[in-house]
């Protein structure tokens, strides 16, 4: 079988810990019986030998699965992996994902997309990517009682991503800490009103709202004074016609929402900038992982 | 002219100060041109003589008319108030937009509903009454640089408001007065994720995520200790198959949105229980303030 599986932009300014989208940029799993395990890796990661030693998708692939079957059979897995780690896309998030729903269908057990992702909230406590990795799609997020209950909203084609891709990471772990540890109602309110805005225009696609709906001031400042260039990321993309422009996740990747027509405008500021970083083009994703062939 | 203001529900749980609703109850206000000033008052407040005296919605309207016109041109007003004044209905909102808008009517200026919006927050300093006063049905709304931004969406005749009007008002300022200064994060996701689910679910009408969705840790606790017996008129509610129950502004009373088909189980259980308090069911309104004849 083969499975790919979506990267994933979330937080998209204000929604902390709970908005993300999908985007069209997959890892893919290809997953055959065998004689014997076997592990190869494409693109992302190849060049590193530990992903092939202690593998996190091989790991979460087999707790499932011995958790279904009570067996460990050997696999083949081959990997093409198109997410850069560590920049802010759902790489982890999107090896979770693969893991838990391949491991369901290796296993020939059969689970609705509601339960690939809570046991996906067992590995990552927070639903903001792990959601549209699942569904695909603008999604919105709770955690209630240990389970995650969310809304998606298919994403129009007239809208696209340019994504800003920098050369170095920024730990999430690390980004976590420097956040203070509470906010005061002002700060509190300035969030809140605007990632329920946020929610209501994308449900409704009112594009012209996205700009004001996605201002933060909570998080995004003091992630991206570690790469100060991100404010001139910003700075560019609105200016050349973006809807919206933030942090994506806890970064470093930065995520700029586009009208399709206006997408190359925007991708030609920000490459000829920011010659050092990628600047790519996306679509967005409304399926969520695929099971391409069984 | 004539002007009718409809009576708001907001906070919703947990989008406080930003989400609201517009409710099919209504103060209604006929202004005519008179040799001398005069007022009247039937409804909420007609046995109030201070109201008659120092009438707030008579100030904010002479502020606008002489602003418009520069004149101080005589009126006659009579008043009929079905919105009981601090129970947290929105009285103080329909008051203010109310004196906004009819004031622009008689001063033969034509202005926005937006105009109208940013001129009551200079009134009430967060928008989630005067927002749905103004545009009726569900709204989710923001300040930005002084100036409100609003997405509505309209109700569904699906669902309808059982609303619970305690005997006893709760002040709003001593209730904010109450609240945390600051919040933790833990706190602050719990809020802002619900908002945003709650926002998303009224946009995608899935009413089965609004009892998730529209709960707080923020506010309702602390105010609903003022009156006890709120405690047992959510419970009652959601009970008897209430979608949702939540403080209405800062209370006094407690707003259930049930659907229509349901509603009068709820009312009757709420009534049987609490038979010093007035239970009555309403429509959602969807217009905002109507002028009724020039």
């Amino acid at each position: 079988m083969q499975i790919k599986i979506p990267a994933t932009s979330a937080n998209l300014g204000p929604g902390f810990d709970c908005l993300g989208l999908a985007i069209a940029l997959y890892n893919s799993v290809c997953i055959k019986p065998s004689s014997y395990y076997s592990i190869s890796i494409k693109g992302e990661g190849e060049q590193n030998a530990k992903l092939k030693k202690n593998n996190i998708f091989v790991s979460i692939f087999y707790e499932i699965y011995q958790e279904l079957t009570g067996q460990k059979d050997p696999f083949r897995f081959e990997f093409d992996n198109k997410i850069p780690f560590s920049r802010g896309l759902g790489s982890s998030s999107a090896v979770i994902v693969g893991a838990i729903a391949s491991a369901y269908e290796m296993a020939g057990v059969k689970a609705s997309r509601e339960c690939i992702l809570n046991k996906a909230l067992v590995y990552e406590t927070h639903p903001d990517n792990i959601a549209p990795a699942v569904y695909g799609g603008f999604t919105t997020s709770i955690v209630e009682m240990g389970k995650v209950k969310t809304l998606k909203k298919e994403l129009s084609s007239d809208i696209k991503v340019v994504m800003v891709i920098p050369d170095r990471s920024m730990s999430t772990a690390q980004s976590r800490t420097q956040l203070p540890k509470s906010y005061i109602m002002t700060n509190v309110v300035y969030n809140l009103s605007r990632a329920s805005l946020l929610s209501a225009a994308f449900f409704s696609e009112n594009w012209d709202f996205l700009r004001v709906a996605s201002k933060d001031c909570m998080h995004e400042h003091k992630r991206m004074r570690q790469l100060k260039e991100l404010f001139d990321v910003r700075e560019i993309a609105l200016n050349n016609g973006a809807l919206m422009s933030t942090l994506s996740g806890s970064g470093s990747s930065f995520f700029n929402l586009v009208r399709a027509n206006e997408a190359a405008k925007v991708t030609n500021a920000l490459k000829n900038t920011f010659e050092m970083f990628r600047v790519e083009e996306f679509e967005f994703d409304n399926s969520g992982f695929q099971i391409l062939k069984s």
